[in-house]
């Protein structure tokens, strides 16, 4: 169930109940890949970092250990231990991304494992299967996510498909929360609507998936090429026809002035691997810009990465010491940069929340914005 | 300053007072070779698995970030935000299994880096000033590690240089405690033992350095490819020879039960990074013997490591939990266990000083090394 707080402009403050306890939103969820974030943080790191919700990757898990696995072993809360909501993605953005061998039927996708090459179907059905083995707060809708470009021709024949394939997944979660077997009976789904850059594709499904009430709405197919411009466009024309009283999702979003611009364009839920990958490559986000850490100047720093910063990294270490970690290649400086930037990213989805509860939103995000300018190093 | 608490036979139970607080004995050094525990674990975390003093390694630290860095940050305390005393190897080690082109003079070694090759020149001097850089609570005199085997004539020459040397170690570690600009002006010093398995040598090098009053002593040159008896038997005929009012360190070693006949045989100081190592490679220990957690019949078990751990890890995740971040190479699943295996020799420290306490040494060790038999598992 989800609750509209508060209003400015477009901009939505929140709270989506779940089986697993109330987020607050804007909400940025953190990546945690197969089952772990990238970068040896834990679910007690998780907690450490402010983490509201954890996104856990369908396609991964499946192949390795194995849904039927985390389902004997009590389903994927359990498993990485964590009593917080976990969304999993319907895996059809890694079946797109990184598979060979890819067919498109009506039934599903054929394709090739990554890990080693065997030949895989997956369907709006195994999808959900797979989601409700795993036993989620929050299941994604099975799609097909189109690259870009993409022919008006081809894209107007696959949003038309994943519609389709929606109202199985549906059908298929209904079926699966009533079993006996299933972990979690009240697993919830989202829809994803689709449409690439063409506006009246994308409003045009947005008004059918919000016929289905379902418990939330994700946007996909943003943020895979198209400028940041283009991006912002779609959002102001499309989520206007998404309900405003269930959560919207931008999927795989994004930078801080991403987040700030959608939120501002009345997005509330957010994922994106970026925060973690950069971390993981000494760059470390700071309300004056990104940095990296590699750079010689921070030989003899002996400050922390941002000096305003309260995340464990921060509170403990300096400059000089997670630079030298990353030169020397030990895992606690990726480690430290990981942690920070998720709380960076957490912080400021809950200075978002504040700004919203004190309609000071406008204010607060041209501010953020301001300093983000102040400096942004490349590599050495 | 050492005071013994309480003998069982030769094992030593000690406190040892420090500059960075009292070290309770026997105890267990964990090896942050650059300032790091390998495994993604910070300062913080060594709190957390009952580490005492850390040991890091002073030819690593020389080469990266170097010690100056080090010194002009304050010190290794202070840079790697660890305020339990630390030790310092001298970089002899090293120097003589690391690098290559090696020559040996009186006044010092000749090698090139095993970084870059450049050319480096370290004698008694040199490693007790980059020592003094680090600030460590402890220093280690620089001596030659003969290799094994090594024949007696080398063995006698190599000792008695090595002698030589430490009087050097301790001149110069007098004149840097005094002045202004040192970071620990009561840094301590422990001589090392040298002789490898020749016992006259051994015995005639224990007086000799014995007379040299210094803070502590180590014995060298173990388990570097003789076998546990051989090392068992040195240990029995050298130790008497050193001041049993001084901490005795074995250097490098070893496994549990290692240790258990160290203690018994009157050593009370060790450090090895076999736990850590081993850990990273899903070696685990426990009370019944060793475990390999990429073994298949973990796949679905759910239950701790070791039921009886208090470890973060043993507290929180399972065995097929942490069995499927080894087989997807996540970089979680080594920490956990690198975290297990430190606490579980901190915590095996902690029980022998118990047992010793209770002067109940002798039937603690007894069950302790039946439990190890009880399974021991090899690679897949």
């Amino acid at each position: 169930m989800y609750k509209l707080l508060k209003i400015e402009g477009r901009a939505k403050r929140g709270e989506f109940h779940t089986p697993h306890g109330i987020i607050q939103t804007p909400v940025f969820m953190n990546v945690a890949t197969v089952a772990a974030i990238k970068g040896a943080l834990s679910s007690m790191d998780l907690k450490d970092v402010k983490c509201q919700v954890a996104l856990s990757n369908t396609y991964h898990l499946h192949l390795r250990p194995g849904d039927q696995v985390i389902h004997k072993l009590g389903g994927l809360h359990k498993f990485m231990v964590w009593d917080r909501p976990i969304l999993t993605d319907s895996g059809g953005f890694q079946v797109f991304s990184l598979t060979s061998l890819r067919t498109i039927k009506e039934e599903g996708v054929y394709f090739s494992s990554h890990i080693d090459g065997r030949k895989i179907f997956m369907g709006p059905e195994e999808s959900i299967q797979i989601q409700s083995n795993l036993g989620s707060t929050i299941a994604m809708a099975f799609d097909e996510c189109p690259p870009y470009p993409c022919d008006k021709a081809y894209m107007t024949a696959s949003v038309s498909r994943t519609t389709r394939w929606l109202k199985r997944c549906q059908a298929e979660l209904r079926r699966l929360n009533q079993l006996d077997t299933t972990v979690n009976k009240n697993q919830m789904l989202f829809g994803i609507n689709q449409g690439g850059v063409y506006k009246d594709i994308r409003i045009e499904h947005a008004k059918e998936i919000s016929e289905l009430n379902l418990d939330g709405y994700a946007i996909g197919g943003l943020a895979v090429g198209e400028s940041h411009e283009q991006m912002y466009y779609i959002l102001e024309e499309t989520v206007p026809y998404l309900p405003q009283d269930k959560p919207t999702y931008l999927m795989g979003v994004g930078t801080p002035e991403n987040i700030l611009e959608s939120v501002e364009r009345g997005v509330d839920f957010f994922d994106c691997v970026l925060p973690a990958r950069n971390g993981r490559h000494g760059h470390v986000y700071t309300n004056k810009g990104k940095l990296n850490l590699f750079n010689a100047k921070y030989e003899l720093d002996s400050s922390p990465i941002d000096e305003t910063c309260t995340c464990p990294t921060c509170r403990n270490y300096s400059k000089a010491y997670i630079r030298h970690l990353l030169k020397a290649k030990e895992m606690l400086g990726m480690r430290l940069c990981v942690l920070h930037n998720l709380y960076f990213f957490n912080n400021m989805m809950e200075e978002i929340r504040q700004a919203l509860d004190n309609n000071n939103f406008a204010h607060y995000k041209k501010l953020k914005l301001e300093g983000f300018q102040e400096k942004e190093e490349e590599s050495e």
